[in-house]
């Protein structure tokens, strides 16, 4: 006898399960060939074609990254019932209009959490004592030249007061860390940000770290990806990566599993994890 | 009444216990002003003359960094009986010396602890999740040009092993991380080093790094200080710091508590903290 699993591998593929590919064109999952034997990936990339030969008829849409999807795409999508998002935050997915054709939408549960964690608390170990602003030092040659405790490496992670965002971002969300939060911070106050850039009010953040009224910050997220503010890239007392504290191989596979559950789980109708509460 | 603080202060500085600084010409103590309170500080680059003078009286010798106490120098106090070490390692002091003549030395004690350890947690975090390679991209504005998922960020922290150098260095140590060592940690391997940079054959650290036999190195002390090799400084895997894990005001204030407690215990017959086994 076979398995059920070998049973679907060998399955042609008009009759797997159809999934919408929605991604941006410079990314796609490292695991799709493996998501290819359960289900009929249709991806416009591939085939421009497919969307419009299909959208009548797509259950489940599969988004890749944070792509935005808009009341507009989900307007040419009118059988559409369930969102797989591979993200945390939800914030590039027209809400109001998911709630109001009752389309259920999961996020990436807590695939990346021991990942961020870990890289929220190396953010804040990198401000408080400049990890990156010494090998900065070290590999422009400047040590022999400048001598020692050139730096004011600072502070016992216990004197600052701290704050991680690591939320999603909402409408109510949105700048929820202003100016008046970072103040009360203030000058001992270190603000680390692995959640959404929008989350904070980056001109205000700016402007307190350039005058010195907040002691650092480290932000892996930023209002306007890629563009970063001009003025944060001069300071030392801030450390800057690229949106990357998910990209580990171990999120990318926890991810996969979930994706796999989740839409093996809506085509055989049972209950999904990591269902967002609309 | 007055207190013996009070007393102390009020003492004429050359009724004050005699304490020889050796110094390097670029630093001193920031709490220096406060030892003068309890001690007549002799300091060979304020009044040069004045080791000479008084070298055949001095009994207590304290060491400001890891400046090299030679045979030579020791023999020039003959009447020497205590070096106060300001740093956790003593490999600067001549021990051999030392032991014969029965000078105690006493060092840093536990009171960099704490901030070395959390600055090792951050080069190990740093490495395995490249935040300072990270913070460079971000930087040099490689981003918007670049687009996403420009590096390899790596591995959750449990999936590599791990070897932090914190041990003193002395003849026993010199090199212990050898090729053997650093091949054993394999191509997952992860090499911080907090303690001295002769723990580590240094070359042969470099060549396994530039060959990928090794995942990464976090380094913040170095063989040659402040040289350090320009193969390491093209490495993104690598994190490279000029020595400073303790360089924070907590450790500072540690240290002046214990130095100030081994000038007393000293001069008032007292057990010394922190004393060297010789």
């Amino acid at each position: 006898m076979r398995s059920q699993e070998e049973e679907e591998n060998t399955k042609p593929e008009e009759q797997l399960p159809l999934v919408l590919v929605h991604r941006p064109p410079t990314f796609d999952f490292p695991f799709r060939r493996r998501l290819q034997a359960h289900f009929r990936l249709l991806d416009p990339f591939d085939s421009p074609e497919a969307l419009s030969r299909h959208a009548q008829q797509v259950r489940v849409l599969l988004c890749v990254d944070p792509t935005p999807i808009s009341a507009d795409l989900l307007r040419r999508l009118p059988s559409l019932q369930l969102i797989v998002g591979s993200s945390a935050g939800v914030d590039h997915i027209d809400l109001s209009e998911c709630r109001r054709r009752r389309i259920a939408i999961t996020n990436a549960g807590a695939a990346f959490s021991d990942d961020v964690a870990d890289y929220a608390v190396g953010l804040l170990i990198d401000v408080l004592r400049r990890v990156s602003t010494a090998d900065r030092f070290v590999r422009s040659g400047l040590w022999p030249l400048k001598g020692d405790y050139p730096l004011g490496f600072k502070e016992r992670l216990a004197n600052s007061d701290i704050l991680i965002a690591c939320c999603a971002l909402t409408e109510e969300t949105h700048h929820i860390i202003n100016k008046d939060v970072l103040k009360a911070l203030g000058k001992g106050g270190v603000l680390v940000n692995v959640g959404r850039g929008a989350l904070v009010d980056e001109k205000e953040l700016s402007k307190l770290l350039v005058h010195g009224e907040l002691h650092g910050a480290g932000l892996d997220v930023f209002e306007n990806e890629p563009d970063v503010p001009k003025e944060l890239c001069e300071l030392d007392n801030v450390v800057l990566s690229p949106h990357c504290a998910v990209v580990t191989p171990e999120c990318f596979e926890a991810l996969e599993q979930l994706i796999v559950h989740n839409l093996k789980a809506f085509f055989s109708n049972q209950p999904l994890r990591s269902a967002i509460n609309l």
